[in-house]
């Protein structure tokens, strides 16, 4: 931490933030500026949120924090890039993953179909919720286990792995129990009861960003993940919420490089959910490939028109064959992995 | 929903939308206009999220909700104010309800402390956490139950009752065994599996705003304990998150206005959390009480120097007292009732 | 600037940020922490954005920036409140200013019976925008210099002075030649050719916030006022841009907090055109009242169902006499000095 | 517009809203739904902002706008894209046009670099800054006419055409003597007077879209120049303000996609500014060519260490140099037009 003392602060109150200091068990460092003096505060200040509460002291201005909250999700720690294996699908090995299907599980016809349609297209892995986090009680809230059942039996014919999301910490034994992945969604980013039970699971984890989640957040959020001990973590940008209407979130590309330059964790886009339109779901896949995400996880439905939720962002099957033939076009030329 | 068709949508596409809002069992009410063509579909619309999906329909540019998704929180619903009453305190009432204490239950010294500061200054209730959702997994995460045990322990000596905070569905139980009030927190607005779960207690719930949860979505989530069978919700802003970094948050003053206006509970603001800063805490609350808002909720710690979280935004006691004693010039001078 | 280098920076690489820093006339401070060395550079930091380069050399991880940017606006600089004085009106002594009057000049009879609305109300100063910054090309841009001789008319009348915006710096030759504030709208707080050239007249100048500024953006707006020679400046917090649409922009309230801690200012408050609904403006102005605003500007038609800009927001005249009269029943009990 | 009538409107207060938008002239169509009666205006409702006054009427919930405010601006109007031409360099055709140089013009020795770095790399346009807004008085502000003059002559030395940047509308007559694209900044996309000037001017117009701009607002600042003449305008997305702080802005990527489906005016994107940050802009630029933008417009310096602003987010000639080679092998890839 740095404590940047007022302009005009008194040498008693200097004095004072460095006696405080030290009394907490770190070593102060003044020094006097031609405005200001600053005091650094050295020591490991992971965890020490005390020291925030110099703000609270006479002729302090503002407390400044160098250090990175987070440790097991840094690239410092660990430089190599983490590769999560899904039952041999590789994420994060410099290829780019494909996850899709529909955005909820509603019946067996729909979700057989759904897996044809991806498998058809080469996705590698299938998605589909049946615990949907809705804001209105009033909507469609999945199927629950009934859900999970038919992820299976569509797994089994098709062969294809499957994530789903969990929102109960309660439900994590149940969920785990069927899925490959364990999905959690944006608004549980912070729930972190939540976090702290997936971390203790052995399946692999897919965190949502939240719509109002820093990356910084994002971080700390793994880091309840991985600090439980599950180190399969995959992060997926998905659009945050800001003043811009057009598209239901705004896509936060940069979050993409940001993170890759941040954390050895793989990163996948959800070009679906940011957009809120399938209009925009092409362009937006092929944009997360140049940018260097590790793959996408898109909605695809057999019939958007009479789909339970998110409709309007559902890729019909015609459409997304022609997002995987172009998004294999671009790997050839970036002289990427293959799909696998 | 009103259906806008793209300007130069065929008559085949139009028909098309009406065919299908019918099929629907919604009554469609075309109007013809100089460049679009627009088309209302009549029924209740709650819950029918599949009208939505128009959007992916040929010649269709975009749908516009009318209704509110929300009900029984809506003042359409229920004209009065409710007023929700904790052990006789009455909270949207017409008067100024005051709950205070510290971020995190720390030690008996310091809760006792508390409970005692906040009941000279004139509180009405306490509140302290005992679980505490925090951004990073190498912070204090709460006492837990011993930290219940105090809150209970400090009732008991000063006969006030507290609010404290729930994060897990499976800790309701053990959390309304103890707590007069249960608090949702910011991060948990969207947490449904906590919804419906406190929904099905018989202690008021405390929600809190979510720091990017819009009005109708924060109702949308009233909706869910409403729902469930809890009357008894108490809305609080504490600000939301915007570009703004001077602040913890941005306090959403406008919000109580917009929120008596369409619901009938109780709207209170916290000043703490918004602010980060307890030099900015004496002035929000002044403003709360003149904005409207039925109490506030604040932080008051007996060594905020030494807190073990948000020691920058807390009162000491003597701020504290200078606080009550302007707010209670103020309802004079606003006529409103007197604080109990 | 504080320089913070990469965990794991060689002995190179801080020996170079340290000779570079030397080599720009700044006295370098290194800091050995446990994970990181830190470098401070001490030197009358202002206008020297070159140091922020930093970020480009090789092992530096960030530059945190420690002094304040603005000087002139500064609370260091000038302790004491600026008080701006309109002909005999103070703005800024403690007392509380209320400047009223239509969006836009629309005619003689409407700007006559406005202003007589404002007085008879107990404004002191009355507002009206001659030249309209309007988002389209196609809605109404003001009377221009007929509306600023008919605000003058109206000053002649009844003894007001007025307020009004000048949006390029080509008019404001004109714009003083009538007005006894020169407003800038929040769209122009970084035209900064127009705030030059404001800085060089004799007149007031009222600083709105841009509705996507920062509190330290808008303080270096206004030093750019002030470093050009005008020490009158007010500023004004007219709501923000954020995710939430139920008010046109969300008033930052604890923006009055912050800048009356910054700088010595006057600061008031727009109620109207953060709220966008004249429902919302009565209790808004209590809460700028509160919060310790020096004023409101607030927008007053004689029928605003007929107004040719931002009707929905306007208070009609007796809405208008009863904010008055609740604002004059505030100022008693808060003690404050009375209007004038 | 669609007029929204609150639940339990009276008969009364519908026939006032219908009797009143019958005297604006236009066509009322009243449609009775179970719990709301909505009114739909028919005719041109451009331009009729009285129309949105009905918010004040007693009885109305809300009024919704249906049409695009925009125009000239629209795909509705022109089907067809614009294609720009600076001297033979086609903006707008399919093609990925690539305009790079420094921040600002500092020195003939700077700007001549600059430009050949940019020759050599294969971009076809220059930039370069000779009036600079900046956030404080006491940065550089610009070498002005002398910057022009040395813009001109790199201009003159290399044969590249190049685009400069105009902040006054008094600067115009001066700036586009020299340059052969003027430039808008971010912060005056909404000085109306300086879009009506440059709306008259001959040379093209590179709009960027203010960091608090929504897509609809940018594409009426672009109806303005159109409106005032001049059609040749191309819109530069360069990132919106949001609560994210990792990145200078963030690159709303999407807003291309919109962009390009809303209007038939060329978009490019400006990664540099976006990021703020060298390091993301080779990822950034080539996302912008996957998700279908006509270009970039990249900041290039000879040595960023000393650059009097942005070196932070400038690229070195290498790292330029290795930025057109990616793109070059994706625009095969994607069997765009050559660059030309």
């Amino acid at each position: 931490m740095v404590i940047v003392m007022k302009s005009g602060a008194s040498l008693e109150q200097i004095n004072n933030v460095i006696k405080w200091v030290k009394e907490l068990g770190y070593s102060p460092h003044p020094s006097v500026g031609v405005e200001r003096t600053v005091i650094g505060a050295v020591g490991d200040e992971r965890g020490k949120m005390i020291l925030k509460n110099a703000e609270m002291m006479s002729g302090v201005e503002k407390v400044v924090a160098i250090l990175k909250p987070y440790k097991l999700a840094s690239r410092e720690t660990r430089v190599a890039n983490t590769v999560v294996d899904v039952g041999g699908v590789k994420i994060g090995a410099g290829n780019f993953v494909v996850m899709a299907g529909p955005c909820a599980v509603e019946s067996e016809e729909q979700i057989m179909q759904s897996a044809y349609i991806a498998q058809k297209g080469g996705a590698q892995i299938m998605r589909g919720g049946a615990y949907k986090p809705r804001t209105s009680p009033y909507n469609f809230q999945g199927m629950e286990e009934d859900g999970l059942k038919l992820l299976a039996q569509a797994r089994e014919k098709t062969g294809m792995l499957f994530a789903t999301e969990v929102v109960n910490p309660g439900d994590v034994d149940l969920v785990e129990s069927y899925s490959d992945i364990l999905q959690i969604g944006a608004r549980n980013v912070q729930n972190f009861a939540l976090l702290k039970r997936v971390g203790s699971s052995r399946k692999p984890v897919l965190l949502k960003r939240g719509m109002m989640t820093t990356i910084e957040e994002f971080l700390m959020s793994a880091e309840y993940i991985l600090s439980s001990g599950n180190d399969n973590v995959i992060l997926c940008e998905r659009g945050i919420r800001t003043f811009e209407t057009a598209t239901r979130n705004t896509l936060d590309i940069s979050a993409v490089c940001v993170l890759k330059e941040l954390t050895h964790l793989p990163v996948i886009v959800d070009p679906s959910h940011s957009a809120g339109n399938w209009r925009y779901v092409i362009p937006l896949s092929k944009a997360a490939l140049a940018v260097g995400a590790d793959g996408i996880l898109v909605e695809v439905h057999p019939d958007p028109a009479n789909a339970f939720c998110d409709g309007a962002q559902s890729l019909k099957a015609e459409k997304f064959y022609t997002l995987m033939a172009e998004l294999r076009r671009m790997e050839e030329a970036l002289g990427m992995r293959k799909l696998q």
